[in-house]
């Protein structure tokens, strides 16, 4: 009974994709091609925890939250409870098209979704740097009004563009609470999904108390931290290409098969990964290595098929 | 170990006050007061487990589902999906809360949410006659208009209004999902949140897969029939009056103390209880007292600390 565990990170737009109208029928639809490909790990023996990316779902959240109060003056909510939404009606689809998955490969398995705080530090630098926009575009004369009403911060959206945003902070995680709880289910052979969108961010404060954060903690290195505590083996981030590449979009792209720790942290430094969002992953499966994790995998989900596709990163070769 | 296992369901209300903008100071503080008396059950020894209503947040999803779709053009998610999104942002405010309640008195216990799927029969009677009214007000005209567009069902809010509303099925619970994983957690001394406003509907098709459904299913009913299943020894429904009464607001009102099985069928035949919403409470309290449940508590949730207070209906005297 000794199986391997890993946990497996699926991307936001796993589930809402970016050129999508994000309705219910496209959302069920990717969510089983993405959450199929999972069977190969599941027949494989492994035990599974399933997390997730949020961003374009609680981004919506909080769009109708805006609209919800100047339309109907409805009590807009604070971005904690917006993940936390997030987290219950992302779970509730993937534990659901998961079941079914499940069912139609004749394994019988219970799928519990477990909604997850995730603590943070009220001091971590994040919060004099907020970077991650959230939520909708307004003018500078809204922005600055919302300023200096709830204290929320704006950045220019791009540089071209009248529009303004909202700018959160994006914490490190430090614990993830129930993680012994996930643990035990998923030992005893249940899939479970946790610490969606990142988790829920909270502090406590100087009485001990769990305060609720406005801020959204990155989802692999919070899925990172979880593969890690509860000693998983295996941490899989899936998104939309097959491998890393080094130089992406350069003349000299290349794909990068194997990594250790040390050329990780080279390419890393030197910026080998680009700009983009690839490097918050590396750095989430880097750490699950160094942590004592066995290997990280970055791939598509239907790259999971053959596993001898998708970026491996292990300390060592 | 052979600790008394309590479900304990509270009203949608114990979070959201109907004569409240419901921002989240209020929901803050009103889920305070509510939780810190769930300190008397626990430091008396029970295992609990927690379900909640979810009338006004749902609602106000509802809302703000049709505002963003009507302003920003975002795809408004099915009814399932925003009670999913209700059971994570309130189960989350729950756990948070009392968290630090137990903190406060020295408790140490897990307090673990659980999102809930709860399967119906997609030919419940219920699908004949939708009664439970969800969502935003509209015009005759905008109510036909959707009525033709999406299949909706409207009726008209009241006798002497124009407003329209939403009408949806609240067919029977019969199953509660992972049932089988909430008693094996709460039977190890963790506090779980389970079932929150009455589950998300869902039905099995012809081929066994789950399905979605658009329906409210009756949170007391379903937290009934959880109780039932997992075989706790007290069933406590939380509302916003200490007892229930006979002839309530007439002359010959009553308080009704204790109630066996055959006087509460009696008064429901006779409609006793009125035309309010006592009367599925007192269903659901009934039928876990019938299933084999001992002892079913109606009151007010600050009436916990006085055990004496409260209808207590068993199943003889």
């Amino acid at each position: 009974m000794n199986k391997k565990l890993a946990v497996v990170a699926l991307g936001g737009n796993a589930l809402l994709r970016g050129n999508e109208k994000g309705t219910i029928e496209e959302q069920n639809r990717n969510s089983e091609e993405t959450l199929v490909n999972l069977i190969y790990l599941i027949k494989e023996g492994y035990n599974l925890v399933i997390s997730h990316g949020n961003g374009p779902q609680v981004g919506n959240i909080l769009m109708r939250n805006d609209a919800g109060f100047e339309k109907y003056d409805i009590a807009p909510m604070p971005l904690d409870i917006c993940v936390a939404d997030s987290q219950g009606g992302i779970a509730y689809m993937i534990e659901r098209t998961l079941k079914n998955i499940l069912k139609q490969h004749g394994i019988e398995k219970n799928v519990i979704s477990i909604i997850t705080q995730v603590v943070v530090d009220k001091n971590d630098t994040a919060f004099q740097n907020p970077t991650k926009r959230v939520g909708k575009i307004y003018t500078k004369a809204q922005a600055d009004e919302l300023a200096q009403g709830k204290g929320w911060i704006f950045k220019q959206n791009t540089k071209d563009s009248d529009g303004w945003r909202r700018v959160v902070p994006s914490p490190k995680p430090i614990e993830i609470m129930n993680q012994k709880i996930i643990e035990n289910l998923v030992r005893e052979g249940n899939i479970v999904i946790a610490s969606g969108g990142g988790g829920i961010p909270v502090y406590y404060d100087q009485n001990g108390m769990i305060q609720p954060l406005e801020a959204v903690i990155d989802k692999d290195s919070a899925s990172s931290l979880l593969a890690s505590n509860i000693k998983a083996d295996e941490f899989y981030i899936l998104t939309d290409v097959p491998f890393v590449y080094a130089d992406y979009n350069k003349p000299t792209q290349r794909i990068l098969e194997f990594l250790d720790a040390a050329d990780t942290k080279k390419y890393l430094a030197e910026g080998t990964f680009g700009e983009g969002n690839m490097s918050p992953k590396i750095i989430a499966a880097l750490n699950f290595v160094e942590n004592g994790g066995g290997k990280s995998v970055i791939t598509e989900a239907k790259k999971l098929e053959d596993r001898s596709v998708g970026t491996r990163i292990t300390l060592n070769y």
